[in-house]
C-alpha cells in the first residue's frame, strides 16, 4: 500500500483524490492546497490530513507525490519532492521554459526518483487499444498519422494569457500522442495557424485554429489539426495509416440513442467535457504510476517525454512566427 | 440477342424498357399498353414497335415477354404467353386468388415455358451479398431472421382497395425474402397488425402496421415488421442470426454527408423511392432472366415461389382475422 | 444518510456494495450471506458488519435492505423486511410462482413499505435517454417496439434447471422494458421458440432462441427477439417506431478502434459481460432507490411491475406449450 | 440536341461515350482514336462515325468535343478545337507545363469558346451535397478543410514516369477540391512527402505518401493527405470545419452487409475502382457541360481552374524539393 500526497486539490486534483480512494494499492495520506478550506474538505472526504508541502515531504511514510497545482509551481515542487526522495506524478507541463525544464530534470536525475508526466491520452482505453495493435506488428510499419484534437470551447482570456499559447497548452498533448504512436522522433515541424473562432484568443495574441505537420527521418509523417472551439463537442480522434491498413479511434457519443425522422438521422454528440471523456484514462494513469512504482517498471511517460513535447511545441511556435519549417533534434 | 415484348409501359415498365436498352444481350421489339400514346412513345424511344398483345405473341421472333401491366391482367397474359411458347418475366403477383394462380401455373407447366417472378429484392446487391455469404456456409446454419420493411408512405385509397391488403401487396416481398434466406419452408405463421398511421388505410379496412412471425419445423424462425409509413424514408433491412454470428444489411443513405453541430450528429435518410433504392436490383433481375434463358439455368424465383409467398400472405391474413396461429403446408 | 443492509454478497451483491460505498447519501451497515467468510470479507472491505438476517432487521437504524440472494429466498426476505418496516430493493424476481408473488406483495402492501424491483435496464443511460425523448412527446405516439436481447452464452445446466426457463429468467427483463416503453399493457402474447444453440439447454427442456410478440388494445405492438448465445457479445438493442420516426439504442463497442484492411473494415464487438455493460445502470438504480426513499417519490419499478412481467412470462410459456396466442389481463 | 466528337476512346473515353448515349440532350457524332479498331468499334456501338481529328472539327454540325486522349495531346487538341469554334470538355490536365497551359488558354480565350476541365470530384453527389450546404450559409464560414485521398494501389512504373509526379497527377484533384470548398485562393503551400509504400515509385524518383498544407490570407487552411496505396480501397473523404460545426463526406462501402462474429464487427471496404466510385460523377459532369452549353451558364470548372490547380501542384513540388514553404499568387 503506497502512501500518496496530493499537491493541489483543484479540478484535476479532485479526480486523482477520488481515484486514489478507489485504488486497492494506494491511499491518500496528505492533501496540500493554497486554499485551506479546500485542503481540509478534501482531506476529510478521503480520510487524509491537510498539511503543508514541507510536512508532507518530511514524512518518510509518504512514497510519492501527485503534483496537480498550477503550472508555475510544477518545477519547484518536482525539485522539492525529488530531493526528498519521493516518486513524482506530475500534470503537464514541467514548466513552460525549456531552460527551467532542463534544470528541473537534472535535479530529478540526480535524485534518481521516478517522474511520471501525466499525459492522460496514452491511458485512454481506445488509444491504448490502437497502440497495442500497432505494437503487435500485425499492421506493419506506421506511415502516416492524423490527429484531430478540438476543444468544445476556448478557455477564458485569463487562462489563455498564462497558458503559454495553444501549442504549449493544448497541442502538447497531441505532440506526445504523435511521438508515442510514430515510434520515431520528428526531425521537422511546420505549423500554420490563425485566430478565427474566438475573439478573446485573438486579442490575447494567441491562435485558436492550427494545422501542424511533423516529419521523421524515415519518411513517416504526422499531421495534427487543432481548434479551440468545436461546436459539436470534444473532438479527439486518431487515424493511423500503416503497411496493411488504417486504424481509427473515433469519438464516444454521449449516448447510443439515434433518431430517424423526416429531417434525417440524428445521433448524439461526442462527450464534451474532458474530465468525463477521459475518466477512465485518469484511473488508468494512476494505476500505471502505482503499478510502476511497485514493479519498478516505468511503463509511462517520463520527464524526458514532457521535455520533448515542449521542444516540439516551441518549434511549432517558431514555425508559425517565421512562416518556415523548423528542424528538430530530439534524439 | 433475345427479342422481348413489354406488356405494360407504366412506371415499372419504363424501368424495364430502359434496362432492356442497356443490356447487351436483349432488345425491345414490341411495346403493348392500353394507352396508345404511351405505347407509341415508349416504342419510339427504344426503337421498338407499338402493337397489340396478339401481334406480339404471334411473332415467332419474340423470345420472351415482360408482364408489367396491372395485377388483374397478369394471369391471363401469362396463360396467353405460355400458350404462345414465350418465356415469361412477370411482376408479382400472378393473381390475388390462389385458385387462379394454381390454374395459371398449370397452364405454364403444360406449356413448359420459363416463368420468372420479379421479386426484385433478391437481386439487390446488398441482399444478394448476404445470401452469398450464407450459402458459402462460413456462418453456419441460420437460426433467426428479422426483416424490417417499411414504405415511406401509404399508397392512395384507390390503390389500397384493389391491392389485396398489406400482406398480399407489400409483405409478400418479405415472405419471399424470408423463404429465400431461411432455406426452409415455414410451417406456421402468426400476424398481429393494426391501422395506426394512415386514416385512409383504416377506412379501407386494411392494416398499416404489422408484426408477422414465421416458424419452421427445424426451429428456425423469422419475424417481419412492416409499416406503410416511415417518416425517415424507405426502410429495407435484414438481420440474420446464424451459428457463428449476425449478418446485417442496412439502409443506403441518400448521400454520405454528415453534419456535426451543437445539436448533435446528423446524417442522411435512407433513399425514399423504391425505383431509386432498387435501381440496381431491376437491372440485375433483367440480367438474371436473360442469362437464365440463354444458359437454360433458372437462377431466379419462379411461379411456384410466387404461389408460396401468396399462401403465406393468405395465412397471415387469416391469422390476423382469427387471432390465432395458422399452420402452413408449403412443402 | 441511509443505512443499508445487504442480503447476499455474491456477484451482483458485490456490485451493489461497491456502489453503496461510492454513493454520498447512503452507507453499508450490514452484510448478510450464507457464506460466513464472504460476509466477513465484504463487511470489512466496506466498513460494515457481518450479521444474521434477524440482527439486521432488528436494528432500527437500518432504513432499507437490498435483496441480492438466490431467487428462492427473495419472497421470504421481502416479507421479513416488510414486517420489520424496512424499505426494500430486490433483484428480480420476487418468486417464480405467481401465487407466491401475490402473497408476498400482499404482505408488502399491508406493511406499506417501498419495494423496488431492480430491473436494471430502465436505468441504463442510453435506454433512459430514449425513454426521456418518448416522454417528451416530441416523437408522437409509440406504434411498434422491437427489442433485441441476446446473451453471449448460455448459463450452465445447473443454472438453467432452477431458472424457471428462459422466459422467466431472461426475457422477463425485456417484458419489463416493453411495458415501460409501450406505456400500455399488452393484451395478448405469442411466443415461438426452440433450442438450437445450446445442447445443454435443450437437454434441460428449456429453449434458447425465441421470438415473442406482444399486442396492446390500442394496436401498439412489440416484438422481442432472444437468444441465449450471441457469438459477437451481449446484444442489447431497442428500436421504437413512433408517429414522427424511429428511435434506436444500439450496442456499446468494447472500444472505438476500427481497422480497415484489404479484408474490410473491422470494428469492436459489443461489451460481452452484463456487469460491465450495465455498470452505470447499477449505479443509477441504487441512486433511484436512495433518492426515492429520501424524496418519497417512487420513480422506479415496484413489486407490481415484477408481478406483471412474470405474468407475461408465464403466458409466453403457455403460448409456446400450446402453440396458440394467449390473452393477458394486466390492467 | 448537341452533336459531340469524342477524342480518345480509352478507359475514360468509353465512360463518356456511354454517358453521351444515355443523355437526352446530346449524341455522339464522331469517335477519334489512334487505334482504328477501337475507334471503329466504339463508333459502331453508339451509332457514330470513326473519323480523323480534322474531319470532326471540319463538320459544322459538331457543337463540342470531349478530349479524353493522352495528356501530351491535350493542349494541341484544345487549340485546334478552339480555333474551329467548338466548345471543349477536357480531362485534366491541359498540360504538365505551365507555359504550355498559358499559351493554350490564350488561344481558347481568343476563340471565345467554352472550356470545361473535367474535375470529376466536384460532380460526385456526396461532395456536391456538402458544397450545397456550405453555399447555403447555414454552417457559417469555412475555417479548416481536411481532404483524405488515397488510391488503392500505385499505377505502373511506365505511368508514373510520364505522370508529372504524384502532385501533378493525383493531388491535383485535391487542389481543385480545396479551392472549390475554401472559396478563397491559398497564399502558401507546404508539402512533406516520401516514397514508403511502392518501390517502383521510389525508383522512379516520385513520392507515394504526402501531407500538403494550404493557407489562405484570411486564416482559412486546408490539409491534404495522400497515398498511392490504401490496402482497404479507394479512400476519398472530406471534412470541413465551419463556424457552426463539421461536415463530413465518408467513403461508400461496396455493400451494406456487415457481419458480427466472435472476432468483431466486419463491414465492407470502400469501393476500390475510381470508375465505379465516380460513376455518377461522370454522368453529372457530362450533364453540367451539356446543360451549360445550352443555357450559356458555365457552372463547372474551366481552364483557369486547371491552371491554378497546376500552379499549386508545382509549388507543392518546389516545397518538397526545397523543404520550405512556398508562396502562391493565384488571385
Amino acid at each position: 500500500m503506497l502512501n500518496l500526497a496530493l499537491f493541489g486539490a483543484g479540478r484535476i486534483g479532485q479526480i486523482h483524490a477520488k481515484n486514489i480512494s478507489l485504488h486497492p494499492n494506494c491511499c491518500l495520506a496528505y492533501v496540500i492546497d493554497m486554499n485551506d478550506v479546500v485542503a481540509q474538505q478534501t482531506a476529510e472526504k478521503y480520510g487524509a490530513q491537510a498539511v503543508s508541502v514541507d510536512q508532507a515531504l518530511a514524512d518518510p511514510r509518504v512514497d510519492a507525490v501527485l503534483i496537480c497545482s498550477i503550472t508555475e509551481t510544477h518545477a519547484d515542487l518536482i525539485e522539492l519532492a525529488a530531493k526528498a526522495g519521493k516518486a513524482i506524478f506530475c500534470e503537464k507541463p514541467v514548466d513552460l521554459s525549456i531552460e527551467r525544464v532542463d534544470a528541473c530534470l537534472a535535479v530529478v536525475k540526480k535524485a534518481n526518483v521516478p517522474l511520471m508526466m501525466a499525459f492522460n491520452r496514452r491511458f485512454d482505453p481506445n488509444f491504448a487499444h490502437l497502440k497495442s495493435v500497432l505494437d503487435s506488428g500485425e499492421m506493419g510499419a506506421v506511415e502516416m498519422l492524423t490527429i484531430s484534437s478540438r476543444d468544445p470551447e476556448a478557455p477564458p482570456a485569463s487562462y489563455i494569457k498564462s497558458s503559454g499559447g495553444m501549442f504549449r497548452d493544448m497541442s502538447i498533448h497531441d505532440f506526445d500522442v504523435a511521438r508515442w504512436l510514430l515510434g520515431e522522433e520528428p526531425v521537422s515541424v511546420y505549423a500554420t495557424a490563425s485566430a478565427m473562432t474566438s475573439l478573446h484568443v485573438r486579442e490575447a495574441g494567441d491562435v485558436d485554429t492550427a494545422i501542424i505537420t511533423l516529419t521523421c527521418k524515415s519518411g513517416k509523417m504526422a499531421v495534427i489539426t487543432n481548434s479551440r472551439r468545436a461546436s459539436y463537442g470534444y473532438d479527439q480522434r486518431v487515424e493511423v495509416h500503416a503497411s496493411y491498413g488504417m486504424l481509427t479511434v473515433n469519438n464516444i457519443p454521449e449516448s447510443t440513442l439515434s433518431i430517424a425522422t423526416s429531417n434525417g438521422m440524428a445521433s448524439q454528440k461526442p462527450m464534451a467535457f474532458f474530465l468525463e471523456r477521459y475518466a477512465e484514462a485518469y484511473r488508468n494513469e494512476l494505476d500505471a504510476f502505482v503499478t510502476g512504482l511497485q514493479s519498478g517498471v516505468e511503463n509511462y511517460p517520463i520527464g524526458e517525454d514532457g521535455r520533448k513535447a515542449l521542444l516540439i511545441a516551441n518549434a511549432a511556435l517558431k514555425s508559425l512566427e517565421t512562416g518556415n519549417v523548423q528542424t528538430l533534434a530530439l534524439d
